[in-house]
């Protein structure tokens, strides 16, 4: 830890790489790749899946689990998926010694094992709605990774529904949008756009891809999850048809939604400083780090007992509290650690403080200090943990806020995000062809176009012609 | 529903396809081998892991996650290992539409990705341990595939840690043995014999294996759990080294721990009867299932009314309870399907009980119904629940001692183990050929050593010599 992180302003990827190496949340795997997820990384997702999973069974959705080999056929059967699919597959043809008669695909989304299965499942309206998710790991073949935001392997949920009406389903699309939005802001303290993706940037299969999108501290967009109307494709791939209340045979409508461990990499980059990393409360590993402060043995014990009983105090009001009472490393050091690693409040203990019952408070988000009574730090720590939280999460806001901007013309905007990134807002005639115009002039593509229309104020920035709806466009990972 | 399952005591074997299947939790995937595990299956598992994680927390370990996929020359690194395992690789050798340089193994297990990796951590006396494991799916090609039992694919977690000396690794091996026990016992309510695993059937690169051991109601054994002593073994092979605190480089010493969805079928097998399942209340998805009786519109208005206060006031009290309140079915088919499904905890609610404010309470492991007023359901359920835990503990721990049996010679103990199945315990002189003889002969394997040795009393039953410990034979799955 000698060297310094590299300044973000001066190499954001590069203080990426060093804050997930350093912070010892992920490294590389053996197989090209492929990530290692380290306990300190693997704990915040853990936090996540918590979040996640008391929404999905709040809303009604219980967990199942399918296979992770997918015979070819079925990968094949539904057409826009598999070709979507199949340059990212890895494929299984040898299994117990033997050259197998069908390859066997590792799954990269599970539409095309559960929905035959479905098939199965469904016979009446009265078998609908089926409300289920599924939390695994999943392979995409990539050349370029990077950890967390882009590797072959990675880890997610997959939520898959079918319902008797077109209706239901949409509904259900937008109530795990709503469920991603929420978990975005108010667990990751990420603020997010939900909205529609364009034609070119659908889920293979899907009618509508509904993200939540956010904005990096580098002024990149990063897609955070998203739910996908898949209207009557998969039914009608996989022969799905129930009874309906009239004694009519009808395809089954659906949809699938999916969050990842792509959204570790999301929160490093939406929250993390020069330090290093700002870790949400709601899904900090440890929330309040403890640092006794001490030169002699008899100052070590009395600031110990003391720190001690506050840890234990914590940890029975349900904050996650660690000392770090190791010996061979010196407060100054321990600072340094715990800011990288991104814990929300630090509290420091010296001899005085114990004499006067009282600790130092230091806010990772603002680096504030101030001094309360060892009572109130017990007592006082959920609503500082929950400052803190809100603070992040207006901090992004306030960033995000900062660098979008309106489009006036083709021109400035194409000069604008070259040079500053950030999101660019302006009127969309709804053809995929500017859509590409743009993509090819800007390297920018369209990220989301908001729920609800809005009036496109102006004709489309691209070819001049009435616009249709506003659409966000920026830099993507 | 109109077939009655098979019972029991004319064909287990079907008796339990028909549970699987009638009880909605799992069947059988499109490719071979493969099993989807149904939500009320699925739910059974959150439990177990629930279970399982809150105890290894407590003992000090943390979650991570390794890659899916190992190249080839790291499994081979062991040689025990890659000769265990070779047979039962899955291997992937396209990806991204290309073939691959170097084929990639699905992993068996973790070993052989964990430790290459331990090499780097470890580097000094003060990384030790590492006390760390991982929730994930592995795959072993299998020809003959039984749910739950025998998949290619299942769900497990596995431990791994490593220690600056032998005996700290034996003493973490022996306590992930005892919660495994006491999972098994106190979660799972199966009584099991925790011990050792004789060399042959030793888990390859293991220098010591610790099962824990149970009786299905057959009579045949199940192996409900393993921790393994890897010694030395895995640290020299893939070279993981450290400074002692006198400042000479030494090998790690390891232990691994695996505890599978096969736990499922374990319990399936030790508890249910011919009415199907009797799931323990400590993992079962639904304690109490209310079945509201009724005729007229209004008694069913008057006994939905209780049901759902009592159903809330259970929850409030964190029973699991759910609420029947299909109007297709009859109360006679949905206790039929509740007993199948296993629920502890029937309640019946008719008008004359909502009269008298009262419920009729029937118990899954005994049959015995007793009425009690609608506050004492709510306030004694968490009792009851003990109560029925703790039966289902005592009848699978007795029918295990009715089919324990003392060897008296080998003879009688073959005819014996041919005729009822059961435990065999008898005295052996610790060698393999003997041991093989034993399973040439009776089809028996040798289940368990006691972890502690005992007295053999007596020569070793196959070849006469003398004994030198006690052990455990059964026909098992």
């Amino acid at each position: 830890m000698a060297d310094r992180l590299p300044k973000q302003s001066e190499d954001f990827p590069g203080w990426y790489v060093e804050v997930v190496k350093r912070a010892e949340l992920a490294e590389h795997g053996p197989a090209r790749g492929s990530m290692i997820i380290r306990p300190y990384g693997f704990a915040i997702w853990e936090n996540i899946q918590r979040a996640l999973d008391d929404r999905f069974k709040a809303t009604g959705h219980e967990n199942f689990y399918f296979p992770l080999l997918i015979p070819m056929h079925l990968l094949a059967a539904e057409a826009q998926h598999v070709e979507g699919f199949k340059l990212q597959a890895a494929v299984v043809t040898q299994g117990g010694g033997e050259t197998l008669d069908e390859p066997l695909v590792i799954r990269p989304t599970s539409e095309a094992v559960i929905w035959p299965t479905y098939a199965r499942w469904i016979q009446s309206y009265r078998d609908l709605p089926l409300l289920y998710n599924q939390w695994c790991n999943v392979l995409r073949w990539e050349m370029r990774t990077r950890l967390f935001l882009r590797t072959s392997e990675f880890l997610w949920q997959e939520g898959h529904t079918a319902h008797a009406t077109r209706e239901e389903a949409w509904d259900e699309a937008l109530r795990m949008l709503e469920v991603y939005r929420e978990v975005a802001e108010d667990v990751l303290g990420i603020p997010v756009i939900p909205g529609r993706k364009s034609e070119s940037e659908r889920f293979p299969g899907a009618d509508e891809t509904l993200p939540i999108e956010a904005m990096m501290r580098d002024a990149k967009a990063l897609q955070c999850g998203t739910s996908h109307f898949l209207g009557q494709n998969f039914a009608k791939a996989y022969d799905v048809k129930f009874l309906n209340p009239e004694g009519r045979q009808e395809y089954a409508w659906g949809t699938s939604w999916g969050f990842t461990t792509r959204m570790i990499g999301g929160t490093i980059m939406a929250h993390g400083d020069d330090k290093g990393l700002r870790l949400p409360p709601a899904i900090a590993p440890i929330q309040v780090v403890i640092v006794p402060i001490y030169r002699s043995d008899e100052e070590r014990s009395a600031v110990l007992d003391v720190a001690g009983k506050l840890r234990d105090d914590l940890a029975g009001n349900g904050v996650r509290a660690k000392l770090d009472d190791r010996d061979q490393h010196r407060p100054g050091y321990k600072f340094g650690e715990w800011e990288l690693k991104g814990v929300p409040v630090r509290v420091e203990l010296g001899p005085r403080d114990v004499e006067a019952g009282q600790v130092v408070l230091v806010d990772r988000v603002t680096g504030d200090k101030r001094s309360v009574s060892l009572a109130e730090a017990t007592s006082g720590m959920a609503g500082t943990l929950d400052e803190v939280q809100l603070a992040l999460f207006e901090d992004a806001r306030a960033y995000r806020d900062e660098n979008t901007h309106q489009i006036d013309d083709f021109d400035s905007f194409a000069a604008g995000v070259e040079e500053k990134g950030g999101f660019w807002v302006g009127p969309w005639c709804g053809s995929p062809e500017c859509e590409e115009k743009v993509s090819a002039a800007t390297k920018a593509s369209l990220r989301v176009l908001p729920l609800e229309r809005e009036d496109p104020r102006g004709p489309c920035i691209v070819c001049g012609k009435p616009g249709t709806e506003r659409a966000i466009w920026a830099r993507a990972y």
